[in-house]
């Protein structure tokens, strides 16, 4: 009775009936069949959001990177690896009312992969050529047609935090920028905490250092209200 | 009472008094401080092993980086995260009567590394430079004083497995290469079976496809007697 009560209120959530797409994690580049680049991302703010808007009631597609948390319960799981599948999985999650991009996205990828191992004694050190990903952010914010009604976008910083996330959102178009400092002195990365700054139409906005629980509900509450 | 025996017995066990060097899991190598490079490596082989030897009553000391698997009980446990820190972290554990080195260690580290955020707008694409990280098990294995009897290395190959890993051990100068093909039809990186040839003085020895356990059980046992 109590689980079906739940289910009811969650259905009749004020997000109910809203398609949000989040996507989470990081995305790993192959070098080869044994060597990749990735971004340091838990996955735990981003899975923590999902939560969150599900739990007011959100149609939520989780379309997540090679995280160290598990999924949560309630959404859409679409499991992915690298950026480009990440780009692919958006285009077909769409149409929705609101996108969130918490995962760290590879800004590039290596051209010159190798379906071998790179054997170290085939002469000298290594050499890769990059080719950048497609920006998802951007290209969801600046969409002509059908563009998400609210597109939230992610910046990790090490310094100038709230110039640089400032200058994001005008460079990607998106409405908001949760911005946050992931210098390895906060011990934002890979910990239970987030202090993040909202830049949005109204400026910025710093909230307190908090619970990576408490800023997805938080920033879920906020894009509500936003989409009421 | 059952835990005092078992206790009693693993102390009293074939390789009781005999120090065992592990190294297991991946190396991260940074870019800057969202970025890494990564070998595949669940740790999943390496902390079989330990768990195998220690079941042997050997004494583990037991060098992991940021692994999938969590680290086996009743070992030393000294957790790292580049080539480098391995390396020092083997040469703080010497002298041992064996080593294993099952890591996937990074064969190159990024010279170019940033302590900030490499930013996506400073001007086209990234150029990384390369420095050849330490040879543990070359090193180890061509030590002129306090070697440890028994050096084992793993090869990990996409062709011609065998000829590569004899290569390799002749190379390295350790006594025995466990060699595997990770080819990613094989299933063996990150599944929970593993297919190996023993390669040693004797020439190669083929095992039959078996659980990374069992595979564990052989080798350390294999040690035992080598070292008995």
């Amino acid at each position: 009775q109590i689980i079906e009560a739940t289910a009811s209120a969650l259905a009749s959530g004020p997000m109910s009936g809203k398609h949000v797409i989040v996507t989470s994690g990081p995305t790993h580049e192959p070098i080869d069949p044994v060597r990749y680049i990735a971004n340091r991302s838990s996955g735990a703010q981003g899975t923590a959001i999902a939560r969150a808007l599900a739990a007011l009631g959100a149609d939520v597609t989780f379309i997540t990177g090679p995280a160290d948390v598990p999924a949560p319960e309630g959404v859409r799981v679409v499991a992915v690896t690298t950026a480009r599948e990440m780009a692919d999985a958006v285009d077909a999650a769409l149409p929705a009312q609101a996108a969130v991009f918490a995962a760290a996205v590879a800004d590039w990828r290596v051209t010159s992969a190798s379906d071998r191992k790179i054997k170290k004694t085939a002469g000298g050190l290594p050499v890769l050529e990059f080719a950048e990903n497609t920006d998802i952010l951007a290209r969801v914010s600046q969409m002509t047609e059908g563009r998400p009604a609210l597109v939230v976008g992610f910046a990790a910083e090490t310094d100038d935090v709230i110039a640089n996330a400032t200058a994001k959102r005008a460079r990607k178009m998106c409405d908001w920028i949760v911005a946050n400092d992931v210098s390895p002195e906060t011990g934002i990365m890979g910990g239970g905490e987030n202090a993040v700054t909202i830049i949005s139409e109204n400026g910025a906005d710093s909230w307190p250092r908090m619970d990576k629980t408490q800023v997805a509900q938080r920033l879920a509450q906020l894009m509500s209200d936003a989409l009421a």
